[in-house]
């Protein structure tokens, strides 16, 4: 009951990549150490999509087999959906009362993301898109975790949710911890044709890929241009297939730099390696994911997180009311 | 059934004074025609006083026993305390998804308080409090009230409760009526010093005032300057207690005027008149305040109404969901 507590969500959209994975398997290495809540966030994924008409619960339900299938196991762990817990949506209001619009206008990715958004024709000048990292701080606070695994990029948002945790401690008394970032190794795996790794541009080896569509993704990978024949000397700094070797033939690495250098293998059989590599890691997940699709078994997880969730929600919430006099 | 919705709320600020009433009075007008929720709106207090440690729950305790004083009942209408319903967090959430900032700038009350109070020393320029207008839109919303009783100040905050449900509309199909606003009339009552009616001034007659306290405050009320004698001709349109007259004496409001600009009686017995009057109206309703008072009988007022609030909020949530993909 000691241990200490951890919050981290993400957003359903859409299928896990290979990208990804580094992120779940850190969720999975924290589960007997701590106590870990992992919610499926769908009402963040509205602030930036309210019009995009996303499936939101077929892509919960993907995201969660994802997370199970990488090894998230239910019985150490609260998986759970967002917006069913209401008390995420209840302090963050709560929250809202004293927290200056300034705080919110100057985290960076506020304004970024309006820029980055509005070249693609999205204007996202709305309430909730402001306050997302309030949702943010809310959703983390009212399990009043105490670490959440991130990646760098979520450190501002992370010290926003600390000067918020200290806002609340000094207005109505301590309540809440000021949580530490747990930053991740996430090594960036670019997509197979070298530009980012994403579905859109089907570039990307999606979690769940059977043996046969991970071989035609390796196949279609990008290597040194400069080495024409088999034998020709290789640059494997250069080449996007060395980059997953470094990740998932980590153990011989220097073996394949040098036989790639001294020309001793060509690119079609260290792709094809590689694609082995990659396989020996997927595998055990396909199993498993066989498993959890079957039956209502997802539905049965969802519902006993949120029954975890909720119950630790509902006690933060009663301590939150009786110090803010409601 | 087929009954139509309203919806009206008021900030838990304190004891109620006569200037309150005809809101009130006006709500009970209508619960055998409508189909009406009221509700302390304890999170509107928030908004601006999130850190004056306001005794939220007894004045949620004192306003409704003077909303049941005057005349509400909850065999007819359902009241209950806002915070109890976290339906009205969930959907001011989701709408914040879609509800342009500007939009809520861009209403007149956000500017005028931001100064009026910015005067004050206050500094409201807090997430929370640019989106009450849009916890306003969910507390009407959540029960698809078709109308709101209000005073003229509120119309813009009708109107853009009114767009944020043509909006949701628009994205994600018919579920929120257009509500209406029900203007009821308001005559501006003054403070029995001229000032206006407040508390604060202590130039206010409150709706649980016992006789004695009413003819004290009607004694301190400022009459004609210029009359002197008791059968000096007198001038009603610039005397307090007359304005008062105008209510509490309507049906025979002319003779008073002539007997007051005939000199036929004096100030002294005019408040007197006035006091009785008064007495008159707020008499029933301390009787029934003594009814109320007793027992545990707000707690329970309180618990009915959160359960036929929930209901009717669950439901509508219900269908809000689905329309969205959630």
């Amino acid at each position: 009951m000691s241990r200490k507590i951890i919050f981290s969500g993400m957003r359903p959209t859409g299928p896990l990549h290979i990208g990804h994975l580094s992120v779940v398997q850190n969720w999975a290495a924290r589960q007997d150490e701590y106590e870990c809540y992992y919610a499926v966030v769908d009402w963040h994924a509205l602030t930036t999509g309210f019009d995009d008409n996303i499936p939101l619960r077929d892509l919960v339900r993907a995201i969660t087999l994802d997370w199970l299938s990488v090894g998230l196991d239910p019985e150490k762990c609260s998986i759970f959906v967002q917006s069913a817990v209401k008390e995420h949506a209840e302090l963050h209001l709560l929250f809202s009362m004293f927290t200056p619009l300034s705080w919110l206008e100057r985290i960076p990715t506020y304004k970024d993301q309006i820029q980055q958004l509005g070249w693609e024709g999205k204007d996202l000048h709305m309430y909730g898109f402001l306050g997302y990292p309030l949702l943010q701080a809310a959703d983390i606070l009212v399990y009043r975790a105490e670490a959440v695994p991130v990646g760098e990029d979520q450190l501002p948002h992370i010290e926003f949710c600390r000067e918020v945790a200290r806002r609340f401690n000094n207005l109505y008394g301590p309540v809440f911890p000021e949580p530490q970032a747990l930053i991740g190794k996430v090594p960036l795996l670019p997509g197979t044709d070298g530009r980012k790794m994403s579905k859109s541009y089907h570039n990307a080896i999606a979690i769940a890929a059977p043996t046969a569509e991970i071989e035609a993704q390796t196949r279609r990978m990008v290597t040194d241009p400069a080495r024409v024949r088999k034998n020709d000397p290789g640059h494997p700094e250069v080449c996007v297939a060395h980059k997953f070797h470094k990740i998932y033939s980590a153990e011989r690495i220097e073996e394949l730099k040098d036989d790639c250098r001294g020309g001793r293998v060509g690119c079609t059989d260290c792709k094809k390696n590689l694609a082995a590599a990659i396989d020996r890691v997927l595998a055990p997940y396909r199993e498993r994911r066989a498993y959890w699709e079957a039956g209502g078994r997802i539905t049965e997880v969802l519902a006993a997180g949120q029954d975890k969730a909720r119950t630790a929600a509902a006690k933060t919430l009663e301590i939150v009311r009786a110090a803010m006099g409601l």
